[in-house]
């Protein structure tokens, strides 16, 4: 009941270049207007051009309109060859909602660049698992209006590198000492978790996962781990990359979870990557082979993230 | 990867009737003192013995005890002659960690009414469905020091009645109206969804299923039920009673989730039964076959809880 990595094929996102259209959609719950005028206009300084559906202001609680309303713009976005990469307005809650609307063969057919973090974690690993895409776990254009210089530099970098910059840890702890090879996967912890037992759920099996959270006490984060090692989803997992856990008690406590739940797993554990909720909010690429040195606190990619 | 529920052959506990003796456990967080005192004095009330190991009070974080602690209690009050029960003394977190600790064929040989509720949801469930022994989904010592005089008329009187007394909706709302017959399991949501990808998750074939929550905002209701939709959860479930939903947002929220998510789904659904976390928490018993009367809102157990 797991989607497994397939790597052969794997197929690239184009590389959106300044000058480029990029596509913004609200897969998930709504958000603020102001905020998403001042991220647009952090994408026109870089170069690019923004455009949006008019309708992807519509609001339907703590949903950005409805889940069919939601799937048909971010199949309108990857359908249109003026755009040249789709990144989400918001996260939230919805992105689950909408997976099994979404036509993988159709994101397949016109492979583009998926740019977002947190909600958006589910179509992330889902381009990555079911349309063998990778994608990028970055910002969105609600925190790009806030966003600080190292983060936004750190997204322009990743789309301009050919390939994609290594990423040290910038508070490293050393959870499991090791070195790993495999692809990177994961993103926001919760998320992922609530991918379990549906057909969209990731098999770690040979993956470096990502992990990060927000608000979620030290007992929730133990429940999510506990329950996804059980289901076996880390039995064959490569190593862990921890990002920022803001808001979810200390980072002793924190780092005392990872430590025991993967006590005796046999993989490197590594904590302190600015990735996530906090800021600086790195960007880094899902799908795309990595290696990880716990000693060197780095975690370097070894392929191409464009086509 | 879910486990069915298996009708054939069902063993049922023994009765405690006052004068027995009751045994406390804590196979979840650590609890407060006075409160256990509190609480163990209204068993006392109600005529019976109770009894706890010593080292119940040991405290590791959010956990009482190591897990091989909390189990080994657990097995020891389950193998112990004298005990006719056994009744948790708070939830919080941590029934989860032992589930792969407990030995299912030692407390199926020595068959004793299971009494929790909130994170023991998952130790009353795994042992309906790997030992096929109805437990109780009731009060917990820790709740029962401030308990209501309703909530503990209920749990005595389902100690004492041949067969379990009906529950009937307090505030009857009728989601999808209709009628089921079924095999009542459930209880907490959150905890019952941290079961999916595990052995442990259950399959709510040919079950009425109860569901309740508390502090959990209505986009996290919506999570956890989309995602236990979507990995086929409640594809051939008999119908849904729910609870209390304790500070989950308005109960026309909570009830528009419902609406929403099982609006395609063929069967009954009725909120407004006082089981959960508020109080009035009515004693119910799971593992036990049930029908469900939207009309009347009610809800009549068709076997008895007892051998």
């Amino acid at each position: 009941m797991k989607a497994a990595i397939n790597r052969d094929p794997v197929i690239k996102p184009v590389r959106p270049v300044p000058g480029d259209t990029l596509g913004i959609v609200a897969p998930a719950s709504p958000f603020d207007r102001n905020k998403f005028q001042a991220g647009v206009q952090v994408l026109e300084d870089m170069g690019f051009q923004v455009v949006w559906a008019k309708d992807i202001f519509e609001k339907k609680g703590y949903l950005a309109g409805s889940d069919v309303h939601r799937a048909r713009a971010f199949h309108a976005m990857f359908a249109d060859p003026e755009i040249k990469g789709v990144i989400c307005a918001r996260g939230g809650y919805g992105a689950l909602r909408i997976l099994p609307l979404i036509d993988f063969d159709g994101v397949a057919a016109d492979p583009k660049l998926l740019i977002g973090c947190s909600d958006i974690t589910v179509l992330l690993n889902s381009l990555v698992y079911t349309c063998h895409l990778p994608t990028l776990h970055g910002p969105m254009i609600e925190s790009l209006a806030s966003a600080s210089m190292a983060t936004k530099q750190a997204f322009s970098l990743m789309l301009s590198s050919p390939t994609p910059p290594a990423l040290t840890a910038a508070t490293p702890r050393v959870i499991r000492p090791g070195k790993a090879a495999g692809t990177l996967v994961g993103g926001n912890l919760t998320t992922l978790c609530h991918l379990a037992g549906t057909r969209f759920a990731p098999d770690f099996s040979g993956c470096i996962v990502l992990l990060e959270d927000v608000g979620e006490q030290p007992y929730r984060l133990d429940r999510m781990l506990t329950q996804m090692k059980m289901g076996g989803g880390f039995d064959q997992a490569a190593g862990l990359v921890l990002g920022s856990f803001k808001n979810c008690g200390t980072l002793d406590a924190v780092h005392a979870i990872f430590t025991d739940i993967f006590a005796g797993s046999p993989f490197p554990v590594m904590a302190g990557f600015d990735v996530g909720h906090d800021d600086p909010n790195v960007s880094v690429p899902l799908g795309i082979r990595a290696d990880l040195d716990t000693e060197q606190g780095l975690l370097e990619f070894t392929e191409s993230l464009f086509c």
